[in-house]
């Protein structure tokens, strides 16, 4: 278990820490769709992503999600273990997007190296400034931006996940990731055929036009 | 200084952390529109609430804003020391919205603490997961609330933190802490006194229903 490559502290911490550590963690293989943490109730642990693609998502009371972040090696995610943090009053959700291998941490085991290693409570700050920024873009995006730069930005983000032009995509799965109605993003969509940058085709969307995409996800309400 | 009195972790500091904390601090007036932090790039130090009520908000390339939170006291404001986390990449400003008493923590002398007291270094997560926790609150109702429901919610809290029916507000200051156009709140304040919730008046807005404007509040799309 390779975990000096994911915590970046690793040398910094006492060997009884390292054998710990070593000890509690668990790698083990999950499958796309997997359900690996469910709101604040729920606090598995730390986890670390060792191959694959993660997605944190939050739920409206009504069931509509919006996607917050994904995340790729080496990126832990730390809500899995929110019960370590009292003050967190809010449920995040994370699912693999893909067929991916995880490190578990589990939570108690974090927890007491917080409160015994400052290498491991400064690191958990960075862990959550880092997530609060990408909370804070994602606020600015949702309140300043029309929906066309939103979908424009999402698309380019699927087709460098994906490595390809083809995204098996439904605009139910997009509405879902930006917070919004299927119908809104069909709509979108067609306008986004309209003008050539996409072509949509039976279960997903091929980019035609990236420059184009780019163009529109930088554009704002100006 | 009271610090003990703000910071929980007081009695399990060194008698030396507590005198750097003792002699870095400095309490200081500041006046009701004073601006106190202007983005990441201004990092002032973290700011304790002694007296009075501060404003935190995000403000969009536009010149649009959205009202995080109000700092009370005894709360602690850290994101005007955003300097002490690399990974900050966004930018908050902070206001004083009345006349105000503050203390102010210099970036480094807390920087120096969190270094090398856990006690300072678990607070300082504490503190995060807490304003983490406002800001997706936050993000849910701009999200997936009506504006009715959210005004509702904010004509609420401003009854709250005025102590009386009579809130001295003009249509472009809701707008901007709802991060919305003030042709909007127009539109909605006079629903609400159509509905006879409020009475508009000139340079303010009286609340005659406060049980009505609860049930708008917590209304939501359903």
């Amino acid at each position: 278990m390779p975990l000096s490559k994911y915590l970046p502290f690793w040398n910094n911490l006492t060997e009884a820490q390292r054998q710990i550590l070593l000890s509690a963690g668990g790698e083990r293989a999950v499958h796309k769709g997997e359900q690996l943490h469910s709101g604040s109730a729920d606090c598995v642990g730390l986890i670390v992503v060792i191959e694959g693609q993660l997605r944190e998502y939050m739920l409206s009371d009504e069931g509509k999600e919006l996607t917050l972040y994904r995340l790729l090696p080496p990126d832990i995610c730390l809500f899995s273990a929110s019960c370590l943090m009292p003050s967190i009053q809010f449920d995040v959700f994370v699912e693999a997007e893909r067929d991916s291998r995880i490190l578990l941490i589990p939570s108690e085991t974090w927890r007491a190296l917080m409160h015994q290693s400052l290498e491991v409570s400064n690191y958990t700050i960075e862990l959550m400034a880092s997530r609060f920024s990408d909370v804070m873009w994602l606020m600015d995006q949702v309140l300043y931006r029309r929906m066309d730069a939103r979908l424009s930005a999402f698309l380019l983000e699927e087709q460098a996940l994906s490595a390809g032009d083809e995204l098996e995509l439904t605009h139910e799965t997009i509405a879902r990731h930006l917070g919004t109605a299927r119908e809104v993003v069909t709509r979108m969509l067609k306008y986004l055929q309209t003008i050539g940058t996409v072509s949509l085709q039976r279960g997903g969307i091929r980019i035609l036009n990236r420059e184009k995409l780019l163009t529109l996800a930088e554009g704002s309400l100006r």
